[in-house]
């Protein structure tokens, strides 16, 4: 079997754990990985395949079946995939999703002029989450649906405490409300506010002398971020910041109560969840998945840009389709 | 907008559910009810449309876009699916596993030479569930995929309780073993055996003077289908069986738990549930929602026998592709 030749567009945290995903498929592997910094300056966790130059990568477009652009959506993907489909099939993690017409108008037309396919937004939210929202809503049309974030690590939110004086280090959770869950699931389809679904805690660790109370109320009233939330702040050791949180777990809930039957009486809920001790690798995880369903989708023509909603299932599996229904379905 | 013309072959706990379900999708009506009861002795629940006899349904071949067929797995789907594949567009919620490889061959055969559209084995388990097993496995290579079914109604089950002389009337439950979900949920990826995942709860109506030791023995040690389980059997009155079980709620899990990183040592756990209070009601809205993917895919140009796998997400959707990417991504 020939395998699927992966080539990575930028090595932060995503990007790394994009090369150890491919590991874990046996039909893929990986031909190089592309970057902004100093080549030289980059170790691989892969033997024998080499750090490039972002700007060397078009010279080895015959050598790379998929790009795995593994950007920041801000402002590196809305450049990077554009200028990447002129050369590859191109893949990202778009999740700005207010921007995703934008992204995907941009993507789509680089691509039909290329005769490349993309496919954007991948990921757990965008990606899994949406997934769950389109089958939930088509099956039960008369309902709810809900996402809940968390608990996890929210990135945005931990920077913006870095940001105020005082605060030497910084991490904020996002947490789910038990009882909110509780009340979807028993089918009352509440109408939720922000501060009733999730709440926000924050551990900083404090500069010598700063004022811990002027830190706190900064952090609570902060528009945007904190203050349509119940927030609580907890100062704590620099060893302890340190030892405990130093990972990104994240995760989440996507929820759907519906009603069908004679007079919409019966009750019926379909739930999705995930409980991931990485958020950046359980992305990378999914990325690699789909550049596997890219792949296959160009060798059947198609072109252009793409989402999750475009991809049958069947693509994505390594088992034939003989073995998808035998074993699967 | 046209809409999407339905045809219902059997009109059992089924049928009726596809009937209401269609009901709830404005882009859809119900043409007619094909039964081989006698029509007249047939009462719909939408009015102005009416029951035929199953072998008048090719005289309306050109009235239908999607035959949803309702019979049996056991007798009558390896039947009729491949029968009215010669006229229609059919979907079926085939769910005898084992046998989806032949049953596939056969309606493949037929709609391959008829040039129609064939969808097989929809529902949840077949179906929703297998869905979340391919996409997790995709995700997770490393890892392992657990099913858990429940608390639900088991027909099979129900009917060999019913069986058991001295047994007027019988229900059984399968119940998820709880400690089994949270081990899976800890990461810890135990071997389960089938009486560590589920056990049997049966409600039973002993006749008048039968001997109620003799059917508690009879049911725990019935070969296949209690004898590998934790059972307990309940006697109750009719009263209470009539007022407490006259319901058919089902549900389930599936789980992913796998492992991604370094040394492949972080835990990333993926959950799917329902909880549903009608499982008939819900197998007919998924099938519904199918019947509107497959008539798109049908204009797409496809033939051929398909499954869920082939199916991808934006076609179930009553949603733009443009309306998806905005309000779903």
């Amino acid at each position: 079997m020939e395998k699927i030749k992966i080539g990575i567009a930028g090595y932060g945290n995503l990007g790394k754990g994009v090369e150890l995903a491919v590991r874990q498929n046996k039909d893929m592997e990986l031909v190089g990985v592309f970057t902004r910094r100093d080549p030289e300056s980059v170790t691989l966790a892969t033997p024998g395949v080499k750090a490039y130059r972002l700007d060397e990568a078009k010279s080895m477009k015959e050598q790379i079946d998929v790009m795995i652009i593994c950007g920041g959506s801000a402002t590196d993907l809305p450049e990077q995939t554009p200028e990447l489909a002129q050369y590859f099939n191109v893949i990202d993690s778009f999740d700005t999703h207010a921007k995703i017409p934008q992204h995907f108008a941009a993507v789509d037309a680089v691509c039909k002029k290329s005769g490349h396919l993309g496919l954007i937004s991948v990921g757990w939210d965008p990606g899994l989450f949406s997934l769950n929202r389109i089958y939930a809503e088509a099956i039960l049309p008369s309902g709810k649906t809900y996402t809940f974030w968390g608990k996890g690590v929210s990135q945005g939110h931990s920077d913006a405490i870095r940001r105020i004086a005082g605060v030497k280090k910084g991490i904020q959770y996002t947490v789910p409300v038990e009882e909110a869950m509780e009340q979807v699931r028993s089918g009352a389809q509440p109408e939720l506010t922000t501060r009733q679904k999730h709440t926000r805690e924050c551990y900083v660790v404090a500069e010598e002398g700063a004022d811990r109370k002027q830190i706190e109320e900064s952090i609570k009233t902060m528009k945007n971020y904190f203050d349509e939330y119940d927030t609580t702040v907890n100062f704590i050791t620099e060893e302890e910041f340190d030892a405990v949180h130093n990972k990104m777990p994240h995760g989440g809930f996507v929820m759907r109560s519906g009603m069908t039957g004679e007079g919409e009486k019966t009750h019926q809920m379909i739930e999705y969840s995930l409980k991931l001790e990485s958020n950046p690798e359980f992305t990378s995880s999914v990325l690699v998945a789909y550049a596997r369903a890219l792949k296959r989708m160009k060798e059947d023509g198609m072109t252009g840009c793409k989402t999750v909603f475009d991809v049958a299932p069947s693509y994505l599996s390594i088992m034939t389709p003989e073995e998808q229904r035998a074993h699967l379905l």
